[in-house]
């Protein structure tokens, strides 16, 4: 089958690219560790010229050679790229937006060798409480497509900033952030909590179940701040082992961010995105939380990036080669 | 004024002296950085022994001299030294604890120079979600000193893990933890918080009240994984200056501590103990989330220890020389 696309999502720490071919299907796909904090600085020739800018040079690494055998291939990249930090800033598009008010919005940068880039701006919800995200708007969108048109849903992406998408007829409402992985990993590497914590390969269910009870407990309700000293204290009284206690507090974390949404949540369809292994924690979670339709979407970035390359145009929906 | 008792306030990152005199008042009071974490390491001569024990050297160096000129005179110790890491491991006494309860469970331990050290035992709540401090509640027994006998009273002891003790009749009977300050230290350091935060000399006031606000606001009530990031998206607004995130953020995470305390405390009195400076911070969340009644308290732990080493007999109580 013949390339139609080239899909990058390009993130803070990594950079996935995939070709993609008719209708979307993956063709190939490449994992590097060139996210947007960690590109290459070693100089290279690039379309004949010396190159030093990072961002070219992990591009290039990432589909240089792709884009040889097949220069007109277009280009669609989502996530941290666009940002203030990245290659090029997509302002962001305020909610309500759906695949194709942001299909319509691609930002383009021009590579090197002449190839247009173009990204996915994010997404800001900017009433109350700013909220923004980069790269989950194009997830939620891949998650759409394998669903009947015009669905209400409740979209969670689990991870360092974890996101919860509220979409109404096929359009993202409303989301909000916990930032419950990026504070378990500095919990349990600079806070005392982790100086008792000894690492364990097999999970320990009963000790991850008990922290989401907690969490739901009316010692929850003090809140995390209080709720987290736990994690030492039933360490302390030899109520958790030190192998327990790292899925003491990520059950315990994962309980308090659940216990935060609407209520109206429980009686949803709930899809998870994300690491197979963490959905799992949060698919347990939720099920303890009394969340009763949970189900785990795959692909959803290729699918998400395809989605909206068809929206603007740079191809085909259903094109047989 | 002679001296009548040498009284040790010894944490983990440092460790404070007292020489006191009649009625407990302060006669020479010293800082050193010999908490139990940070202890001496260089070996020195003492009682004729060559010593290379940590709590040895750091206790020599506290009050040897004092020890030199008075040498039996009693001395008393508070704090992480009662710990299991700590020079001797004075167990946990059950709320509801006294002065009186306290002062007659201290723990000897015999020092190099043939000196008995009296350590005050830390407390535990063991009902329900297990609580346990060490120092504080010497800490509260000094504010009660100065208090009416049998006060009702809510005491706060704002720190890395901010404690808030409630006393009836004089005596402890519950308390809760809050691991406020170690959180915000480690948001600031190690999380993508802290990277647009920029250090400012002056207090934030503005930007710390609007952390409080959203904390008690219905944005709070999904909880502080979620408002945290506010922390950055105000920032990526421009509602917040670089130099105003970290009180913000630090009004915020007070803010939700204080939304977890009991809702009858609105109407108690409140003593805070502690570092004038947070404790400032402590009395502006307190009155902003309608705490009525709020006094700072001052020389707690001298008091305390003072207290207890009169129960414990080791001195008497208002001895004229």
């Amino acid at each position: 089958m013949q390339a139609q696309l080239i899909a990058l999502d390009w993130g803070t720490s990594s950079l996935r690219a995939y070709k993609l071919g008719p209708a979307g299907v993956v063709l190939e796909q490449r994992a590097l560790a060139s996210g947007i904090m960690h590109l290459p600085t070693e100089a290279r020739d690039i379309a004949g010229v010396r190159c030093t800018d990072g961002f070219e040079l992990a591009f290039d690494a990432a589909c240089g050679d792709w884009l040889d055998v097949a220069p007109h291939l277009p280009v669609i990249a989502c996530g941290m790229v666009g940002s203030a930090q990245g290659w090029s800033e997509a302002a962001y598009r305020a909610t309500p937006v759906d695949v194709s008010s942001l299909g319509q919005a691609l930002h383009r940068v021009r590579s090197l060798r002449g190839v247009e880039v173009h990204i996915v701006p994010g997404v800001i919800e900017p009433d109350g409480l700013p909220n923004v995200m980069r790269g989950e708007e194009t997830q939620v969108l891949g998650v759409l497509q394998s669903l009947p048109a015009g669905a209400d849903v409740l979209i969670g992406l689990p991870g360092s900033h974890c996101k919860w998408v509220k979409v109404v007829e096929g359009r993202i409402t409303h989301f909000d952030t916990f930032m419950t992985g990026e504070l378990f990993a500095i919990l349990s590497k600079h806070s005392i909590l982790g100086r008792t914590q000894k690492p364990c390969e097999q999970f320990q269910a009963q000790a991850f179940d008990r922290g989401v009870h907690v969490a739901l407990s009316a010692d929850g309700e003090r809140g995390l701040l209080s709720t987290l000293f736990s994690a030492r204290t039933l360490g302390l009284t030899a109520e958790l082992s030190a192998e327990q206690q790292a899925d003491y507090l990520s059950g315990l974390m994962i309980g308090h961010e659940l216990a935060g949404l609407p209520g109206s949540a429980k009686h949803q369809p709930i899809i998870l995105v994300g690491a197979v292994a963490l959905c799992t924690r949060y698919q347990r979670a939720l099920a303890l939380c009394g969340f009763a339709h949970v189900s785990l979407a795959q692909e959803a970035t290729e699918r998400g990036l395809w989605q909206l390359a068809v929206e603007a145009g740079l191809t085909q929906p259903a094109t047989e080669a």
